[in-house]
């Protein structure tokens, strides 16, 4: 479903190509002061054709909003935020139609819907539905304004050096991917329940979300595979719950224990690489050699980090509403 | 929420050291023949006390049925099975009352439920509550009985043979972690939906419900993030939707596409480790050196394979499910 | 929360006087052709201006589809249909802001939302909102075209002749209520489960959305509470079901027996009275007598019907969803 | 689905003739004290075998408590509670196999689940799953313990004198049903939404799902088909938004406006009258006279209040978790 959220809830709508990307947000609290200045910051963030490596393909992303903001504040009811596409150039995408792009949902969403999916640009499947959701994200980070969320490129093509991780690709010719770490300062302790919606569970449920994420990891992850239990335990060392070292993310038994809260996930390599690769052609019957079309990412992971902090953020505000540490009227 | 799943729904409940553990599933198909016997491989493989590393508290584990099924065939009301905790000595536990165990939840949960949760083996934080999570994916298991699901454990403590990383740890007189793997085979293509429901984000927000997970990566998961495009890419070979390569690991757009579908997750080392830790003392206000009482795991990992297999089928199913790929009466 | 459904769901937005009143439909099969046309005699039945004792104000509702229709057919992906207001007068509704109208919600929605509603005509709380209701209605119809639903006003202002009924209210320059029956033909057997979806419950649920109802009974209703069993109860005459009398409505136990469903409900009579009444004003702290402005209907029940076949063609799309009725890919 | 509410959440399960009946609840705030004695007088109140017109059939109804809570307490964890079925006399009921019985959804269950459903006592669809709604609303009403919520018969077979109307249904050897009004005190304004969670809409949700229910009326309800508008609407007469009449029943847009909230229903006669009745034989082929055999209620309406009690507490403690006027840990 194209839903998400107890109190805070999203419904994302809208395709890559067709009229609009959209979002429906039920349960934003009252009161909250809301002006089309707050939303630039973010969405040219994730905006294309700005910088090296990204998508000349570049929409104005103007948020229209269709209801629930009344004299500049929210009013409690559903916020309904559009987005025109107007920098469509569809013909770019009707060899879709027969040759499924390796790597996209050109595929498995003609299986899924009998051939009716809308395929210009991956259609519904396309990462501009991202707009949306960093939307919502904006106004939910404004919900939990005591908390910092930041998110940033750690990694690209496996550099820590970004710059050198992009040129590798430039030089190849190629696309590749990156590493991104989220953290996340100042949040309660006691968020999330342990089955079945621990912090981890609610978190990677929505970053899964987003397209080219493969891998998520909280805390140590993946190192505490070779770590000793008595290395990898926090020592707590206060009452209100502060460990000595941080190992576990910030979540242990599934909740938030007010530490600092963080975690590291994979973006693969753009599917859209300007290298030629080979597809089955349904029309012909045949696997055959081809190259995408239309304007892409290098490297898509250096769009994502606004994205990441956006449904990091819908998580924990429906997580700070549902534990009552956000009134329902802010005044 | 302690519930998951659209159709085929699970509500978990119990405690570790109250008198049961159980679950009541909702939305299982009608006419499904259940035994006791098929329960008891899986519960057998979750159980301890059977093998080297594992915890010598053994629970008898006998399932008692106490609704939705009549004459050995589920009815299509709702399932509810009950597990007694007969072998409890809860007295190791008294301590956690006054110093919260690093790495478990003892803190975290009297902080979100004001000193009313129940102390004792972790209340309802404890991994005893994973024997429901069990029981409940041996039902999905049968209902979609033509997919295999099978989990196994890849690395001890980061030796890739699993007896040495167990020696490992009993030389060091201290815990470790693990990976696991979980590969699925004879899916159909299509399952999932990309916001918010991809297969990635529902198997990972159940993978996280199991206790000690801190990460997960599908497919080549992390190593992507240092491949090209052009390697990442799965080619597309024929009309069904099969591919040359499998790094996508049998997913994508958050669609299954036909592929073998897998995962890999981390195991912490078990947080009760041997050694002498540092916690501290809510009684004395202090910092405090001290050892965890009770019977435990050296390795949890290794009691792992079963609950990760529950929770995929149970994902499985349900999408199964909701996409008719599975009828609501059996024959 | 303003979403209902669990596969064939919406979430409706909206205000009276703001730019727009819509609806997100996620969950609708794929390949369902869908014109504009479609929706034209619903709408038409809802709207004003056209026949004695309903409201002047007329907007244009042409449905604008913003997402999930390509190539005039359903994809699979959520549909977002969206309504200009056009023709508004918001001065009309200045007095609100301190007299709240008897009858309408305009004070509760400022108690609720801390006096960040849009109280311009209601706001969220309008029957204009029941526009999307139609649109989506209208969908759902499609879906279960094998099903008749029909509703009719059966009652005004106490009277079977609607004529009289109506002029009654001309006569006493005041406002009535209405009686609507609702009969659906062509349903399978067994939609439904007793606890807590009954259909009884989950129609209710709908209904109640639809602004100005207030009861609701199914089939004999609350002239039940004067038979005894033996009247009652409906005979079952053959192996599919079909029973000799239909007191039940066409529902036992929870679940459709394949006769015909149908239920009642009440519309009350038009808050927005022409006539002058009385209520408090928030600026003097007193009350006062007024007059409501804006453009009303006599007796609103006359334009229930379409909106109440839409929010029964919801559910039962819904539960002939859920019980695989109806596939998931029209072909 | 089996399971409703959105915070305070229950899933129920059992059957007439099986081992148990019960409920799971979750999202019951911490701290709550809790006693078996707590739940003996609405237990007794819905238990037949006490009063004249009840059924004979006595269980002891100790409610057994699985988890959620220790020390006398509400541990913040789900709370399972089962009662045990002893005093059950299946054979009764084996007749049922063949011939089901007019206004019981023997039919329909079997129709609906494949002939696997348990047909023993009406099994999943037994009024005797109401014994775990009951406990719940016992929890419920201590959430909201300020608030009054009195259900009473106020009709039996057409007699406002509720012996007189027993006495009909005796001498006429027949079933009769009745009537049964529901006032709420002390309720704050604000609670509910518009669409689709009206407080009409979700009462009604949770009042259909007890048996026998055939009509639910708000306030003046279906009287209102013949008032004015000027008669209904009720005025305003303070700043917190009391009204000189109460037509609305204490609901207005959907939402609580803080005055006596109350709603009657109507419950059909008992299904299970002594009378002779016709049904098809699904053995032999053709309509056939029978009588019911088992213990059954002249006038199960009698049993009917602690139940409307229990739901309404069910949904009012929900919304008012939801509208943050009660906390989640109780001190």
């Amino acid at each position: 479903m194209n839903s998400f959220g107890r109190i805070f809830r999203l419904s994302i709508f809208g395709e890559s190509h067709g009229s609009s990307a959209g979002v429906c947000i039920d349960g934003c609290p009252a009161g909250l002061a809301l002006d089309l200045n707050d939303f630039t910051p973010d969405l040219q963030r994730r905006q294309g054709g700005l910088q090296k490596g990204t998508t000349p393909r570049k929409e104005s992303d103007v948020p229209q909003f269709l209801s629930g903001i009344f004299n500049g504040r929210t009013t409690g009811a559903p916020i309904t935020i559009v987005f025109e596409n107007a920098n469509t150039r569809s013909s770019d995408y009707e060899q879709i139609k027969n040759i499924p792009r390796p790597g996209h949902a050109d595929m498995v969403a003609q299986q899924k819907f009998g051939g009716f999916a809308d395929y210009r640009g991956g259609g519904h499947f396309s990462g501009r539905l991202t707009v949306g959701l960093v939307a919502a994200g904006v106004i939910a980070k404004k919900i939990i304004s005591s908390i910092s969320i930041e998110a940033r490129l750690v990694e690209i093509g496996g550099e820590p050096d970004l710059e050198s991780g992009l040129q590798k690709a430039i030089d190849a010719k190629d696309s590749v991917g990156g590493l991104i770490e989220c953290k996340v300062k100042g949040l309660p302790a006691g968020l999330g329940s342990p089955f079945f919606d621990s912090v981890e569970s609610l978190i990677s449920h929505a970053v899964f979300s987003i397209p080219a994420i493969k891998g998520i990891e909280f805390g140590a992850g993946f190192a505490a595979a070779r770590m000793f239990g008595s290395e990898h335990n926090d020592a707590i060392i206060d009452g209100s719950g502060h460990t000595k070292t941080n190992h576990g993310g910030g979540v242990v038994g599934g909740l938030t224990n007010g530490n600092e809260f963080y975690f590291k996930v994979v973006v693969k390599p753009t599917s859209s690489t300007p290298k030629e690769q080979e597809s089955w052609n349904t029309e012909t019957g045949q696997v055959e050699k081809f190259s995408v079309k239309g304007r892409h990412d290098l490297c898509i992971a250096l769009r994502v980090p606004p994205v990441l902090e956006a449904v990091t953020a819908i998580v924990l505000a429906d997580l700070m509403l549902l534990d009552q540490k956000i009134p329902l009227v802010f005044k």
